[in-house]
């Protein structure tokens, strides 16, 4: 299969983009194409003295800044690397876009180009989050704000799909991100989603509360894009501050000081496991394609590991699995 | 001046009640009255060899539920431990009523018998939140849902005064939750809101993300009470899970096992800063008479910090500075 690589798209591109083909090419047997300048990506490429056989350039001479507005980046930027990457995705010839860049252009280009899938009112972004128990998907995680609920009753069987197939979990338990976890708790929006995952998913476990998510309450965790967002971004913030100020208080006990080159190495462990590089790309479900969308940050391991990612999504046949459940889902009702 | 205590309220009530009366009337010059039943208060005292003279107690025979509906609780116990303590604040003969039972019965009796501040919309739960810098306010967490963009900006003014009030910051920064900086960032109500801060507030930052919370970019933080109450629970989650990790990472390195004393010590620390009992209760504001919502669970340590906290948020006029700023406040528009 052909996997399309947006090569001028985030902060550190184009090197960590090649430099994460170069990884996930020598993984992989999927053709790994780098959309771009030409002679920019191919003087980025000659720094590695091997470079694996199935990595190729295809030119594309535009960037979308990651600031620019989307619809005006789609309107104008045919020849962007992201556009030209999406569009080998949206016409048939390539399996899956992955890019780090402006992620509200991918969306754009997506949405227009590659198309929803039948019966999908919006697709939703799925990030996986560390828990105690493992890991658990949210979503959404900022492509819709003001949903409706069917929109989450959507979410819900996407993500049920996803967790499936990529994590490989048998029966996924749904939960529905709430106030309380009484089925009348919650705001007119989960309160009506609540009623139609009650109705039409046999693995919803009802409402969980934000303490319920990192304890591992539930595989598929479903909200709106506005939610899910700031609580992605929250918990980033609150373990960043948790470690910081677990670093300056073991200043204050001169012997923890001593310990500190341990309790590194274990926070390096967590860390792992709550690391965007290491979790690589978040899927846009519900198109009718295969879309990773990369933290802007992202370095060359979140790269590779986004393409290998990607690479696993498409030969579970995930995007076809999701249109498949979503015929007839919930009577065809909406 | 007569703090209202309701005994009977709370996980661990009459003991945790009666003990946090205690050590707070040792250390105030109020007068701490004590609601419940009379036979069973005067034998949990009992317990206490020295007990301060500024501590007595006013019968009263019911006791409101924890998972009671609010509505019926107002309704059908009047002579609950809770009501009465409401009461005595609604009639002026007390300053203060501090529960730590049903909090949805809390915010009905308030609403209902204390009754909102003229010109108030809807009153929200304000809590302290450990951040980087110090501590930040968040408001609402859980008051209301759906609120109105009218509601965030009078949710602002209060948090405004009671952090100028209360904490002694002389110009709290004003931070509105949405999924960018950008003013167009958000949905619906935060772009509606946004507008109305920018133009009422002359310390609006503008839009915080999730991250910009703990790293301590403003110190009033507005919300809709949805969102405040799902973030405030999944950062307790959130630190929970890390703690957790860390401590199991630590088995896997020996050495840094033999750490685990002192770092656990570090933690300590850190814990007290984030611990809802250091806190103590979270003021409703908005209602004419001072309301401190406590945890359920809390301990005698959190009640007495919540005395103390009702005991300098009456003595600073914090009511009555909110009444007075919300006169007029964005030319009266609302």
């Amino acid at each position: 299969m052909k996997l399309m690589l947006d090569g001028m798209g985030g902060d550190h591109a184009p090197a960590s983009q090649i430099e994460g083909a170069a990884l996930a090419g020598s993984i992989l047997d999927d053709e790994i194409v780098i959309t771009g300048d030409e002679k920019t990506l191919e003087a980025e490429l000659k720094k590695y003295k091997k470079v694996p056989p199935n990595i190729s350039i295809m030119h594309a001479s535009e960037v979308v800044g990651m600031n620019e507005d989307p619809t005006s980046a789609y309107r104008q930027k045919k020849n962007s690397s992201l556009m030209v990457a999406v569009k080998m995705v949206a016409t048939g010839k390539a399996a899956a876009v992955i890019s780090a860049g402006n992620s509200g252009a991918i969306m754009t280009a997506a949405l227009l180009d590659i198309k929803r899938i039948e019966g999908i009112a919006r697709p939703a972004i799925a990030v996986l989050f560390p828990t105690l128990k493992g890991r658990a998907v949210i979503l959404d995680v900022g492509a819709n704000v003001d949903s409706k609920p069917i929109n989450l009753l959507q979410f819900a069987e996407m993500g049920r799909v996803y967790v499936q197939e990529v994590l490989g979990v048998e029966s996924p338990r749904i939960g529905l991100i709430s106030i309380g976890e009484e089925d009348n708790k919650g705001n007119e929006l989960t309160i009506e989603a609540f009623n139609l995952l009650k109705k039409y998913e046999k693995n919803f476990i009802g409402n969980i509360e934000g303490r319920d998510i990192p304890l591992g309450k539930a595989d598929v965790i479903v909200c709106d894009g506005f939610l899910g967002n700031v609580l992605l971004k929250f918990g980033e913030g609150v373990a960043e501050m948790l470690f910081k100020l677990i670093k300056s208080s073991l200043k204050n006990h001169p012997v923890a000081w001593l310990s500190l080159p341990f309790l590194w190495t274990a926070i390096k462990d967590i860390r792992k496991r709550a690391d965007y590089s290491e979790v690589g790309g978040a899927p846009l479900l519900g198109v009718k394609g295969s879309c990773f969308i990369c933290h802007g940050r992202s370095d060359a391991k979140a790269i590779k590991n986004a393409l290998i990612k990607a690479s696993t999504y498409v030969k579970h046949n995930t995007t076809e699995k999701i249109e498949e459940s979503i015929k007839g889902f919930g009577n065809g009702k909406y």
